[in-house]
């Protein structure tokens, strides 16, 4: 593929640590690809290891937030901030992970119409509400959502994941981020 | 210090790994306490160790772009996100780095009206940009930072930190952290 | 498919003037489907046809603004208004259009990032514009648009298309339309 | 009258339809003058045409919505849109049906403060919210009108009033459209 | 007039002090009524003369910026703020002082559509800019407008207007202020 | 001190009234300085000295509203409109008034956690909303606030306090008002 990805210099693979080069072939190997967001920010390559460390972390299922949760609530913060590359890739994510590509669609254009439970959508309207005006969140938005059956854990994840997708839909960005263009097919 | 600090459960120092008490305790020799942004991410550890690994990586100074340089941006961010604790914390560390008081709270409420050189109003233009409007970043920015002098680490840099700071400002007002009294009275 | 597509009435089909009637009988031939607008909106039928006759007319094609491109004004203006029929509905259009699947989605959720050209970026910030702040449009504009090589009716065009999709975006939102679940796999 | 009503070309009235030419004749003969909107978009006779139909068809008053209440919507939206030929040709609609021009002027400065019935003002907030935030309205927004006695047919009709004139504010804005001088001093 | 003009006690007029009762009876001579505002404001009476006094001192033309000027920057600000009191009460000031009543109007409903010379733009523009994001205004603001001809006195007013209407918008919204009906039927 | 503290003219102390020259040197003996916003503003010293009369009349305290809770509305409204001037200046009355440094300087960046009574957050509330969307503000507003404990009197001043700093900081903003230099340090 010989679309230019990112506004930045993109690392030569040959030159990154073994350790991440590894990565990238194990990608290849499951996906077909490595994600451009790894080969847009490998050239500051410590910086994305440790971003990466906190990221994959962050994104795993607890039993109050699974992982199709996890990337719903992606799509919703990239759609308040426009985030092409965001978009597809975790679009592709919530189409796979609900193994419903209608609904994964409408989650990711509108999730209010997308027939989610009053659970769910209590969980994105949140996202969104710190997303748009994180100084008007307060202790009765926790509450609220602990009244949905979330535990502490959940509500803080919600929103610490929520948070991570507004530094990365600002880095994919600020760089002119291309997402592969194989997401936008992927489980349709 | 009595003060609720958080709308989430604050881990008991004893039950943190000797790594993260350690830390706590050279805070502690250096500042006179501990930030509260440590004490009410750590009941969160494991993610607590992985995001701060990134954070301090990305906040060293470069040549291009120095200590006070991302201060001022994470302040800049943090006014256009109404971040109680940021304000507090990292205003602080805006006076102390410039050893101005002055120049540092007028940097913390308006930048534009702190006698900045211009080089430094682009840069702070830029990341109260990409907080705003992501999607509106296009390549001219990157191009116009470096008509002012930034190469391309410094310009990756300022849309990380400026994004970081859309991390942290959300996470900070999703949990209700208090910034420790102490640093609304030092440096002034 | 027994999916609720609006919160108003549903027209039996028998009940529906033969014109209308036939009408459906060749969408189902030629698409597989009736678009879930016409069966929401022909409950009101001397109204539908009245708005069908003008939307019809208004998309057809001109040697300056071809089918395509009244699409993609279509998916930057409901893109604006967050309308998940119309960008269901005429994304598909567009990646039908553009024989492209990837392009099309890129222009459906970020025109700035599709690679398109110069002149089809103008043609859509104006119609963007044009939804956002109507009012701020000047005969500046207009020039601007001409300087593209767009000629009087091609403006025009691009104006009254950008408030079609004005029209119908509201109306689809206020009858909380869905989109036929075809369109999302279709041209992918 | 020289005034220049549009930054597109006019068409000569002797090239038009016979049809338009009739029914401009019989508005000069019932209101004195021809509505400038119908001068410059007559150039395009043949959408022109369609929208009329539509639009003419969709303001004839039902036992629940009368004309008068038609015209307060298409105001509470213009105004919204800042669409000054709508506000001063359709103010004077409201000042001419409500037969009070002071309570007419006040429905186009601010619906909220003219003495309407609290019907009159959820009609009017509903049409101003599904101008500003398409997205957000819901089943609930219908649920609510129902609430105030209007039938589906009504809230429909409110629905499809207010959106017309999302296009018709964007036409007008687009096109320069000067309202006839006239409107400003009727039925004062 | 039975209508109830403010959400707050309207003073006895016997009550009030002998200089007030004497510009009230003062203005009932000249313009048939007292408005609104000084009945509404008054039983704060000593608040209501200090901000007369500077109110009326503003208001008095110079040879850079006459009434009308004034006034216009009144209507554009109050358009902004969405004003029914001051749009109905500036806007016959607007009329009467053009002696245009058409052109008042449109200068009250968009200024930038009523034929108003590059000069007087740039003034509303400068006053609408102070309106709704006072601290983006710069000394380039002030360079531009001496560009237009303007003095450092002329510049100084048309801020001090613009922020003056800032205030007593908010003040008439708040109380409920009523126009008096006279006022949307004079200078038409 | 040399800042350049206006973009416009400062007059000559000695040119000005012996008035305003007492005034200022009082004001030198008790704080140490005159405050730049009437050093910035005499050069048009009627107007100054009768908007003056009028900000120090309503600042007075009264029983129901005391000096404190005045400057906590001056504080909540310049920070919505980013007023560096008079953050600088009444964050320090704030400061000194409630004698608690670090409560004042939370109240001044977001008083929605400085620990203030639900009666103070519900006035500034008001203050915001009264600053953000003016024409918003309604008589159940007025109503909540009674519930709150306030009195008509009580209310008014709250709305006028709110108006008068909308001017202020639209005055300041406009003129490049700095500072002094000292408030930033003060009460710390």
């Amino acid at each position: 593929m010989d679309e230019r990805i990112s506004w930045f210099p993109i690392a030569e693979r040959s030159t990154l640590s073994s350790e991440t080069q590894a990565m990238f072939a194990q990608l290849e190997a499951k996906l077909g690809f490595v994600p451009n967001v790894f080969l847009a920010f490998s050239w500051r390559e410590e910086r994305f290891k440790r971003w990466l460390a906190h990221f994959d972390e962050l994104m795993k299922p607890s039993p109050g937030l699974g992982k199709a949760e996890r990337e719903m609530i992606s799509v919703a913060v990239s759609m308040q901030n426009h985030c092409l590359y965001c978009l597809a890739a975790h679009g592709f994510a919530v189409r796979a992970l609900l193994k419903d590509p209608v609904k994964g669609d409408r989650v990711t254009i509108d999730y209010h119409r997308a027939g989610l439970s009053p659970r769910q959508v209590a969980m994105l309207d949140y996202a969104v509400k710190l997303t748009r005006e994180p100084a008007a969140c307060s202790e009765a938005d926790v509450e609220a959502l602990r009244g949905h059956g979330f535990c502490d854990e959940d509500i803080w994840d919600i929103a610490e994941v929520a948070a991570m997708f507004n530094f990365t839909n600002r880095l994919a960005s600020a760089a002119g981020m291309m997402p592969n263009p194989q997401y936008h097919g992927m489980a349709r």
